[in-house]
């Protein structure tokens, strides 16, 4: 197939010439002991387990193609799932991905898409797409289902919080919603022109930052943590491979609060943040430019996909990992010792009919 | 939760209390050493290896709401997942689904759909469903993925056919496409006054069958075929473990000369069928009436999902299994040595942009 073909429609080149071009070239990771082309793919499970998690993500939901490259969204995809295994205490070692789309859908969208998929799973520990399935449907529809190997190690459950314990993150909160949040007030802009609002979005009337060279700079970083999370991995898998064990794990989908709700819930435990602990004096610095409430971001942004876990008190933290809290008797998850007001993250069905793009409330 | 939630929309019930339904009461197959309800499952993998399979269900591409109960619908999503996963040999341990619909989808509807998805698990060798994801689309949207057992034997693979070898089938071919077309004959009936038109079927105008009995229960049966295809499980999993081995199988998803030119192509042999051992007397019965084309269904007509495999010349065929055809060198899959005219199968973006349900010219 040639590189003309990027230029032709899914429809134009059909299912079987189009999952041909996916999979031209690809080497598998040493976990695919069978890649596509058969009735199943066949993949290692070394330890006699694999830990295994799924997720969708349906276009104008989950994804705009107006805010996101084909390569950003396919990135997004693999992470979160990615980051489900590592939350597991286990090493990503494959992915499959039923991938649904019109048939007018241009067949250089499915080239950024796979890239982005592929890219991703090479960051996450060199795994790769073992397989899929590609169907016509009304909209852009992913559904990743990620592998991971356990390596031996009991899997990390939500449920080994105890009173006691320390509660620490890897990665970033609430950049991802800070940067869905100025893709929000870019939206009428964005309608307006098409992709040509991203290159230009710092000129957006709705913006209002001006020129300022450093906000913009944390205004590009938010864009980009909310189109591509970057999942701190090896944060998680270094510590394990060096001993250290967390109680107590989860990644940081729904937001911080939310997920350390099911952590506290799970464990029949309470979680008390430490706020000054979760302060972010850059991320602080956008959200007064924006006239918004940077803990907001912080407590309940979803989509950051760092990770959250609780470990023994005598536990020194590993590399990557800084203390936010404390878990106690109780349950339910306070900050500063006070309940937090308003809500608490994402639940798919609340809203109206046809939110905006990730918006948790 | 009580019954009476049922009645409810899916956004009235919110996704966490939904999942919590979803998975109150039910017990997990041996093969899932962790289910639903952290950040991934973990499923055991006893001789070191997972057969994997992703497949993509579309409403009003592959199924519609008015021609099939949530259950038929949940059956069908399972059957085709572990058809694939015992074309490779393997038996099926578990799945997990992503499941994406609609905030005003009926609870009923989703009590449905899992109700028949963890019947047809049960039914394909006590699998259970692991676990998934809950999001809001548009329109229904079911991505299953399928976990096999190997059980220390090698995947049997498309590419192992070789000229001698005899084709042979397990299951039947065409009842699906049969049903298919009454389902279609019948369409503005079904528009018209919607599920109802199900019981009222054989009174549509558009079916012109009158009220034989014999027809009326060929139809009956061919509707039933569509709706919920049953493939021969046991056909194949028994003959394995009996130490029978073809040299290459398939499932029938796309059309028997369909997959059948995938065997040949993937094992660089040429296929040759015998129309007479592929006659199927009530279903040409069926197609007489309905002024149809037997041969065409049962050649070219997709989802009975039966098993098509490829057979040593001196193995005696195990149990369930009758010859239709002999492997011979060349390429291609030819009928009484020509070639067949029209269509072959299913293609995902040929056709309308918005075809009937499962239509595959």
């Amino acid at each position: 197939m040639g590189a003309d073909d990027s230029t032709a429609t899914v429809r134009e080149l059909g299912e079987f010439a189009l999952i041909a071009r996916i999979n031209a070239g690809r080497a598998q990771a040493p976990g695919v002991l069978l890649g596509p082309g058969d009735d199943a793919a066949v993949l290692a499970a070394p330890d006699g387990r694999l830990a295994v998690t799924t997720d969708m993500l349906v276009q104008n939901r989950h994804f705009r193609l107006d805010w996101s490259a084909p390569e950003e969204i396919g990135r997004k995809a693999i992470a979160q799932n990615a980051a489900d295994v590592v939350a597991m205490g286990a090493v990503p070692t494959a992915f499959v991905v039923a991938l649904g789309c019109p048939g007018e859908t241009p067949v250089a969208v499915i080239d950024g898409l796979t890239a982005g998929m592929w890219a991703e799973g090479a960051r996450a520990c060199g795994a790769s797409i073992a397989g899929g399935d590609l169907v016509r449907s009304p909209e852009l529809v992913i559904a990743v289902t990620a592998f991971g190997d356990l390596a031996g190690r009991a899997p990390v459950l939500r449920s080994g919080a105890r009173a006691g314990d320390v509660v620490a993150v890897a990665g970033r909160s609430g950049w991802s919603a800070a940067g869905l949040d100025i893709l929000l007030a870019e939206t009428p802009a964005a309608r307006r022109v098409g992709r040509g609002a991203r290159a230009a979005g710092g000129d957006a009337p709705e913006a209002g930052l001006g020129t300022a060279p450093r906000i913009d700079a944390l205004r590009t970083a938010a864009l980009a943590a909310h189109r591509v999370p970057r999942p701190p991995y090896a944060a998680v898998l270094d510590a394990l491979r060096a001993g250290a064990r967390p109680t107590a794990m989860a990644d940081t989908s729904d937001g911080l609060l939310a997920d350390l709700a099911h952590i506290a819930e799970a464990s029949g435990v309470a979680v008390d943040l430490d706020s000054a602990a979760l302060a972010d004096p850059a991320l602080a610095e956008l959200a007064t430019a924006l006239e918004r409430d940077a803990a907001q971001w912080i407590l309940t942004g979803g989509e950051d996909h760092a990770f959250v876990a609780t470990w023994q008190a005598e536990t020194e933290l590993p590399p990557g990992w800084r203390a936010i809290g404390r878990v106690t008797a109780g349950s339910g998850v306070t900050v500063d010792g006070a309940g937090h007001a308003g809500p608490r993250g994402w639940e798919s069905f609340s809203g109206a009919e046809s939110p905006p793009v990730g918006d948790p409330r």
